[in-house]
């Protein structure tokens, strides 16, 4: 059985909504913000942080996803390796743990970034014209959707949805770009995810 | 054939020296800094940008490392997709994008961080305590070595050493943590790395 600790609206809620969707079994454990006893499972105090079936653990979010679609091939999450549709869907999962991700983590926590806490505020201006160059890139990039790899979800859908839903202005977004609403729509429709949705108080 | 679209000592060192190992043929196509006819290749300017046999193209040096040893299965660079080996395999190419790659960038361009220029110092001297921190947790958490799967060399280890040699200090940070010089040593004497790694000016 896989053990995924997770916080709500974190990370995890990917990781979760791909557990759900492949049918696998799994225990999920609630990780407070600050909690001490978790620096002993993920030293950096992130979530999430993935317990595989033998017992070994792994952490990023992104290699979570790629990994776990990967150990349940029946289930047509992710495209074979090699092939020219996973080199695509292997793009876009790293570029939303590089882009977007690093760029809501400094709008997010910008006094992390500098140790002058004067500093936050044009950091996270900053970090927020970043965030929407990042979509911007990955809306002029992709194809006619509604999904990724275009008529069939994969994980990478399920990872862009949830830095999606972690922009500082959603529907200023999706007006932008209706590419990447019909996509955000195309993964929270699918009843599993909607239900991790739900739970990890997403839009 | 494969391109790859490169700038010596970028994140594109990786890659050159995968496709060296993996035997296939490949072009290198150099990009000047700011070379404007390369936004119509990859509208971020970032490189590499690698042309894939088929024509398509791709992004995203941790993508694309992960890519190549699945295309060239043969060669033995990455673990079976699915295995135990492979959860760890992934873990740290993502980690090393995520964490030690944009500590990086912050220390190295802290001025795009901020609209306040005279915010840059402070940037960059937090990015280079994030930095060691980055890999204090990796030194920590990687096995006996020397490399990250054990004996086995694999694309995480080419990628991770592109990372560790990136370091504002490597002397001092092998001094520190003498697995991590095993590592990039490890990785270095292979006589077609050391090639490439020549060619980008690395340690």
């Amino acid at each position: 059985m896989y053990k995924l600790y997770a916080r709500e609206n974190t990370g995890s809620a990917a990781a979760e909504a791909l557990l759900t969707l492949l049918g696998v079994e799994y225990e999920l454990l609630a990780v407070p913000q600050g909690a001490d006893w978790y620096l002993k499972i993920n030293p950096r105090g992130e979530v999430p942080t993935l317990i595989l079936p033998d017992g070994s653990m792994m952490t990023e979010s992104a290699a979570i996803m790629i990994h776990l679609a990967d150990a349940h091939p029946d289930t047509g999450l992710a495209p074979a390796p090699g092939t020219a549709a996973r080199a695509q869907y292997l793009r876009w999962i790293v570029y939303m743990a590089t882009a977007p991700y690093t760029s809501d983590l400094r709008m997010y926590y910008p006094e992390r970034y500098s140790g002058n806490a004067a500093h936050a505020e044009a950091i996270k201006e900053k970090a927020i014209l970043d965030l929407a160059r990042d979509f911007d890139v990955f809306a002029g990039e992709m194809g006619a959707g509604p999904f990724i790899l275009g008529q069939a979800m994969s994980a990478a859908d399920i990872y862009a949805a949830m830095l999606l839903n972690w922009s500082n202005d959603v529907d200023a977004l999706f007006a932008k770009h209706p590419k990447l609403q019909q996509l955000y729509d195309a993964v929270s429709t699918n009843k599993l995810v909607r239900k991790v949705w739900d739970r990890n108080g997403m839009r």
